[in-house]
């Protein structure tokens, strides 16, 4: 039940979690916004001096592989908060986005 | 059915947004954390010079929600096709990660 | 006069044209952090889509050259005010910080 | 006279390190431009849950001036790099960035 992946599901439990530990004044938009950019670059430090060779086989190294999985966590945890907290639905505002960027940016091909 | 707002067709509807444009080769791991790093500063930027009150009565203004979703978006895109290309399932690192979180950080009360 | 280009003539430069506009109650150390990332942010825009090849021959394209600069500005100037307000001395910090890398960090060839 | 404290003598000393560990290779633009923001959220990380009053009072502790400077000075030395590999030059950019700005925000007080 609680194991449910769905984006929903996951911000009520970083809710919970947040709650549990009095953590809901920290969580102020401003603060939260500067959680997410701060990172998302531990997230890009992870690549910051791989080649492209290197980078594209980052998977393949198990520490690497945590990390990479760990900052992907950290980076979606502070979104959907900010989200939460902004009452902003992070998937309607992205499908909503690419509706956008279809219009602006036509496929090469004319193409479907 | 293409409107669907979960994370897996979200991640199909970028991918395939990409392919008909020809962006996969600038699509690297560096490259997309690079992205969304910048647009994670851009969504902060909106929030940078404001007290806490007016942080917290954004969505209140209609351009500046509207901006906010958009940079929410962007920061989700980019996240979402850094996790493609590295095959990382998102909502399963996220849920991971709040589960080694409930026990390095016990809860105020003790409680559940 | 004022066109002495060293950094204590610039913090005083850039604490003259805040206080002129009544900036300074905007200029706490979390706002100005946070607008130092931002524009960091936005000099890695100008890179994150490009080959290395086109990165290296940025300043060739007039308009690149001039947001290169115009964005080394912003992020220097955030830096040197925060430094001003937190009263930390920028070229003595980064002296001390080679001078401890050079411990860290022998050099390839054992050379001094 | 290594201990002179400039902008260019500094940048000297960083591209001579730099130099003995053989790290030119990695000092690409994008790469500098990524590390600089990397350091950038570094720098905001110790900030981001302080309200305006402990983040004022930050110097005050022994350690935290300590973290502040060492990462003031990363972002420093990454921005020195950047401009030392681009050509660019960093305190003239900066002053040429705020003539502009003098005429593009008129003093409050329409004063000098």
């Amino acid at each position: 039940m609680s194991d449910e992946l769905t984006v929903p599901e996951l911000q009520r439990r970083l809710a919970e979690f947040a709650a549990a530990r009095n953590w809901q004044p920290f969580h102020t938009p401003k603060n939260l916004a500067s959680a997410l950019t701060v990172e998302a670059g531990e997230l890009l430090e992870i690549f910051q001096w791989l080649t492209p060779e290197q980078a594209g086989a980052v998977m393949a190294d198990t520490d690497a592989a945590r990390r990479v999985r760990d900052e992907v966590a950290d980076v979606l945890a502070y979104l959907l908060q900010l989200c939460t907290v902004l009452e902003v639905d992070p998937l309607r505002a992205l499908a909503e986005k690419i509706e956008r960027n279809e219009s602006r940016f036509p496929a090469a091909g004319g193409g479907s």
